[in-house]
């Protein structure tokens, strides 16, 4: 069996993508009763990280210690890709000393060239261009947090904000399972305005029957939405705005608020990938309402993810099914 | 059962001190013996560095994987404590991601900060303030080198030098004992010239019979010493010494050196928390002299500690205990 | 039992370093079929590194957890040795707090005094004088590669370049085991002129009947060679070369390129202790050359020499080889 790589979630099937929902959301089950798993007992994780990163790292590190195995966690500086050897190279000598790898890139032909050499299997964790493993987690999220009554292809999930790899991202995976998604931005920082993401978002909207809209309209993008979604102004790598620039552009009209929070559907929930620029992006009212904000069940299911596609991705899916159903005495 | 956080002995009474010293005992009985424990199997404790430790931070990760859990080592710069997000909002994450969290941190509030938003447990590593892991290595050291016959309320504690936060914290642990404790330091260099510390010893000593003393006088301060404790004379985070200053400060009046130990109890120990500036604050002599000095076992006493610490607010003092017990063949 | 450390193979016999190099190769088999090992188990083993390295790291670090046990990873600036404290304090310190320390020094004499004051076990790896777990890696690999019919002790040890300390140290354990090395490299970049490398090889010729030659001139280098080394053209740490200056230096003589590999032994392997310069000191046509490179090969048992390492400095020899051939049901 040829070994898969997690660089984007549009190399998958939406059934693909259910039974990592579906096997992370079952991990999460059988570790909060209190069973211990071992299925990837002694296995190691290699983490390269070119930028900094507390969330995804700490996440990564727990998810293989409750695993039964150990992440190395390689920081910024300490291995420099395609610096003082090739990617091809390194990717082969990694492979050789580690089970598996996690990549945080600065530019994500990077970890698509270390998934090309490696022979172990890649998951990326983050890059300029998308944020899969934050999919995960968000759409985990979703799903526990669904409307009543309704089902992820029945809610409208409204991203509001700079057109990051995060808004990217949450359009592919909604988009994917068939949700109704708007991204919700200024003209110049909406995701149209990024010709990398061209297509995917439509072209998954044909196959699984949802809708995919980018306006800078309030009535049309807030209205009846089910999440609402934002990420930091700061901008691009390659273009960061100062703080003056980042409020001119953005505020007050995209400010998360009560006000906005209002707009939505009744039950509408609050989520942030984080870290929040607390009154940039949204209010502490909207953050710490416990009725509107699942930011934090969000946070933690960053661990929920990395856990679903750690095992996922080393094969081990059917084998910790089956203990996991076994544990809880489900069938 | 809400969760309980160590930040300072003084939020503990003598009966809960001496429950850790008893569970840290007992533990590197357990483990000298090679007798595995798993009582922390699969637990992460998150490490939170604001400043480099070498001896805390190996202790503390020594001690997870010695339990069966694993420590994430956090490193200056790698996480910024109230910088891009707010220590609520820090805490907040961080506490969904592992099961317990220790913080060596620049300013005692933050690490207060970080107790007060976790949901779980903080252990403080050190601040400005004080050292209570440190305390604890200490108090248990003390415990397995008393004079023959005494009871720690029987000791004489004298701390000499500098009134760095060891000395602060020394002054706690040993009032809240019973012990009776005397800072033998330069004027403008002692105890009571930092109004942070007022009264705590003091009334420590109202409860529990202690007493508390801070002199200058070398006769006062060395006769019938039980314990000589010393720490580097390098001053104040914002306000370090040069070699010169301290020299002309400290020396060689506060020097540790064998004519110091003659004037104390036939049979002293010396410690010192380390790193020693060997030649300043103690004389290779004292350091070397296996009669005397005990900062080794003290320094192997951070790690039974911090086995200790991370038992008990982890909640798992009474199941260790029993395991110990048996595994030892006590009662 | 004394403990015995890892700075030099020279400090062992030749019966000594095949039961090291026969332990790594039963335990890489017991790893491969399945079979976890615990005989490190909850043992923590302490990294000290003043300068970075990915393979060395990596390779200790997934060692250590495929033994049951941690790697704690101290990179260059978390621990400062010499500076702050006196080696001695900080060997007897590190002593107390982990179960076996390894250290990539700067200068040999580091390693040594570590060794010196340590009460645990002392593994080099690397300093400016040799790095012998890479040895240890090279000389399994090339017991992995042997020419068919033939023995360690009837090979020809081509290392083609400067002088490195790897070169140094794979004309010790070549020699050590009665094997016949080449040192093949321009005047001025020969191990002959390095003093510090003065008659090793030869006294272990005299013990082993293996043979050292060190020679500029390419038919007798190359003639009948059935392996070849190399490695980069950089230079010493104190005196790096530029680009510039090393190509003209080595360049084109002592690149091996798939003209040279004609010029030796039928079934020559190439091999390489990375990270390589392609261009340089090789080409990507033997490197890439799946019938004469093991240069990845090499590369994974840096890893089967780290478990074997640890497991021999551990005194876990006898128990393990027991364990392992249990499994694998031999005798």
């Amino acid at each position: 069996m040829p070994k898969k790589d997690y660089i984007t979630t549009q190399d998958f099937t939406k059934e693909e993508i259910m039974d990592i929902v579906n096997l992370s959301l079952l991990i999460k089950a059988n570790i909060k009763a209190g069973y211990p798993l071992n299925v990837l007992y002694h296995k190691t994780l290699g983490m390269i990280f070119e930028q900094s990163s507390t969330r995804t790292r700490v996440s990564f590190e727990t998810a293989m210690t409750q695993l039964g195995g150990h992440a190395q966690y390689l920081a910024p500086g300490q291995i420099q890709l395609g610096k003082h050897e090739s990617m091809k190279d390194t990717s082969i000598v990694l492979s050789r000393l580690v089970d598996v790898l996690m990549a945080r890139v600065q530019q994500h032909k990077t970890v698509e060239e270390l998934a090309q050499y490696a022979t172990v299997p890649v998951i990326n964790g983050m890059s300029d261009y998308n944020h899969p493993t934050q999919e995960m987690g968000d759409i985990i999220t979703m799903f526990e947090h669904l409307p009543e009554g309704k089902k992820i292809e029945d809610c409208k999930v409204v991203f509001v904000g700079d057109a990051t790899q995060v808004c990217a991202s949450l359009s592919m995976i909604v988009t994917k399972l068939g949700g109704h998604f708007v991204h919700y931005g200024p003209k110049g920082f909406q995701l149209t305005d990024r010709p990398q993401y061209d297509g995917i978002a439509e072209e998954n909207c044909r196959v699984s029957g949802g809708t995919y809209l980018v306006t800078d309209d309030p009535e049309v993008a807030l209205k009846d939405a089910d999440f609402i979604y934002t990420d930091v102004w700061y901008g691009l790598y390659e273009a960061e705005l100062s703080e003056e620039e980042r409020m001119k552009i953005f505020y007050p009209k995209y400010q998360v608020s009560m006000d906005m929070i209002k707009k939505c559907a009744p039950n509408v929930k609050f989520m942030h990938c984080l870290p929040a620029s607390r009154g940039e992006e949204v209010t502490d009212e909207v953050m710490d309402n416990p009725k509107v904000s699942i930011c934090f069940d969000e946070a933690e299911n960053r661990l929920t993810a990395m856990r679903g596609l750690l095992v996922y991705f080393m094969g081990k899916m059917d084998e910790t099914v089956a203990i996991c159903k076994n544990n809880l005495g489900r069938k």
